[in-house]
């Protein structure tokens, strides 16, 4: 059982870690997939952040080191986005700035997956996916080539998310009915958010962006940071599915939600556990 | 006059293949238009079905297999999509697997004219259109070069729709204020839907996506399914309409009156008719 | 301080162009980028006009010469994007139809600004930016390679807004706390709109096509169609606003609002006054 005094640090944590971002409006650089750029974009503004969806090669030498952070998404890739990311990818590893991957449908092609396992030789300091996601992408990180299986669960993937934390380095998300976050020793579980969420196309792509967010306050704690995002994102579902009536109203009500959290919702609603 | 039994057959029929949409969740392939990869798969999950956004050339060996339908839309048309929209198109028909083709603003430039008419070639299931792209497909279908008038309403297509109709092999879809659907015999009318519909950017595409999705559940009866989807979309703009106070409210309402829809109101709003 | 007679015909002409929008419904060509083509797309037509994201450069001779009006936005530009800009506006400037330049952070990169710099050779008929951009893109006009700074406020980019009118030959509109319209001679003030609205993306690029669709019904009077639009856009934000609980929502309400501006509103709240 968690004890009070464990549940009351991650409440204000994750409100410290908020209140960060809408203070310091981090510029998050989003090379992100067609689909979800408008709700990334407004989901990065409703939080504070500032988003920068710049994608071109050409570019990126001249913008990316202005950037705090970076989030990569595959979800729409096609070959000439990818030297985008990398060169993204390489240069924010290579100035100290966090990025996060979002192999969004890894398992959608050899080519994609390939892509992915390219980009995590580039030290991306977070992963976030769905268990299918993760457990594919940690299989193929061991050579393995089983196929995955939309249906996992992500309480099934924290093994697959521990050993991918541990070969990649990175800090290793799994979005489901309970998000769990790990960075290979240490798993976290987050029990905020709602299932239709999974009903507004690019929610995945979005809370990708925010965890760019909130590792842009800081980078070297980046399992608190990406719990925080996790839990805030799931809060502001909650609160929004309280006023909607089906995914098109969430995905309002969701954005309204995050603009206007306030402490004590934060600090009442946050629901994180160790899981391990 | 329509005989109240068969009104009644339609709305079971629609009913009948929204439930299993919703149950079966079948994945379908989107290559759409940036503008409306947002709202099409959206409009997907509301239905409850698997929107995939998958669309370069090099990942369709590996995906396509796996689809249950396939929608392509040539609304941002540029040469270097063409090549996925036919290896796609060609592979889902050469697997069985029905797929939609919307011209969008076919008659924009002889490049998109003459993209669509080779798509065609590639035996869509459906194609869905307003009442000009379907006349201008079809005038070019037989050689002619009379530029459309966007000024056509949907009735005035019938006869352009039965053409294409049969010398394409699809059932062939006209949106308007009646939307019209045709195998070259028979003629369906639909009768439902609004018209600030036509307010709201990427409805016609959204439909399109939605018609893949229905098609997947039997697409041995594309004239059926295709009317079932145009009826089911049609009513939950109805429902939206109620609730709308202009179009950015519509189309929150619409989504979440596709989600919503039951069986009740299904059976009282189908409003489909035999024209011919 | 204004007088009484001058924002009576201010707020006259307002509803003047908003009319004439809603009774010819100008077709507007934008080549924009990714993130905005939903929202400029629906602000267009719950506008009245004929919104056209056509943007591939083989469709551009026989697509543009159609046309009304065209914007062009750099958002998320590529190498590959920028001959399809160049072409529509060498051939809107060409056949005397109007064009909008929206320079969208156009200090991201070197690529950028020389990407903007030689579409102003073209001779857009108005370019609009907020302040940062403005000061970047008349400095680089004049051969300056001071850094843009993103704190500028609009009113004190005006100098840099009348350099830019004067040296270009457009009308150059800075968006702001308060809009700045100039010719480089005349200063008028658009006092109209919210904060809040910053807080949802694309909603510049919005006001940039909607400048277009503007500019589509008078060309000639190219300041006072662009001052027409943004004091119509602010005016449906703080409707809008008054309706919203956060960016959300004010999305949605701002295109309802836009769509149901009726002329007492329209006469009450325009809010322009001469600077200079």
């Amino acid at each position: 059982m968690e004890s009070k005094t464990e549940q009351n640090e991650w409440s204000s944590g994750v409100w410290a870690h908020l209140t960060a971002v809408r203070q310091q409006s981090p510029l998050v650089q989003c090379i992100t997939n067609f689909v979800s750029m408008d709700l990334v974009a407004n989901t990065l503004l409703s939080a504070g952040a500032s988003p920068a969806m710049v994608h071109s090669v050409v570019e990126i030498p001249d913008f990316t080191p202005h950037i705090h952070a970076l989030c990569v998404n595959v979800g729409t890739l096609t070959p000439d986005w990818l030297p985008s990311m990398k060169t993204a990818a390489e240069l924010a590893s290579h100035l100290g700035k966090p990025w996060v991957l979002d192999p969004a449908a890894v398992s959608c092609s050899g080519f994609r997956l390939k892509a992915c396992l390219e980009l995590i030789e580039l030290k991306p300091t977070v992963i976030k996916g769905n268990g299918s996601e993760i457990i594919a992408l940690s299989s193929a990180s061991r050579g393995q080539t089983k196929g995955a299986d939309s249906s996992h669960e992500s309480t099934d993937a924290i093994e697959a998310a521990k050993s991918l934390a541990l070969s990649s380095g990175a800090v290793v998300a799994v979005s489901g009915a309970v998000d769990i976050v790990t960075d290979g020793k240490q798993v976290i579980g987050v029990h905020n958010g709602t299932k239709m969420m999974q009903k507004i196309t690019a929610t995945g792509c979005s809370l990708a962006g925010l965890v760019a967010a909130f590792l842009a306050i800081d980078s070297s704690r980046a399992l608190e940071a990406t719990v925080s995002a996790m839990s805030v994102f799931g809060i502001a579902g909650e609160l929004g599915e309280a006023m909607a009536n089906g995914p098109g109203s969430l995905r309002m009500h969701l954005i309204d939600s995050l603009y206007g959290l306030d402490e004590t919702t934060v600090l009442k609603r946050v629901n994180i556990t160790r899981l391990g």
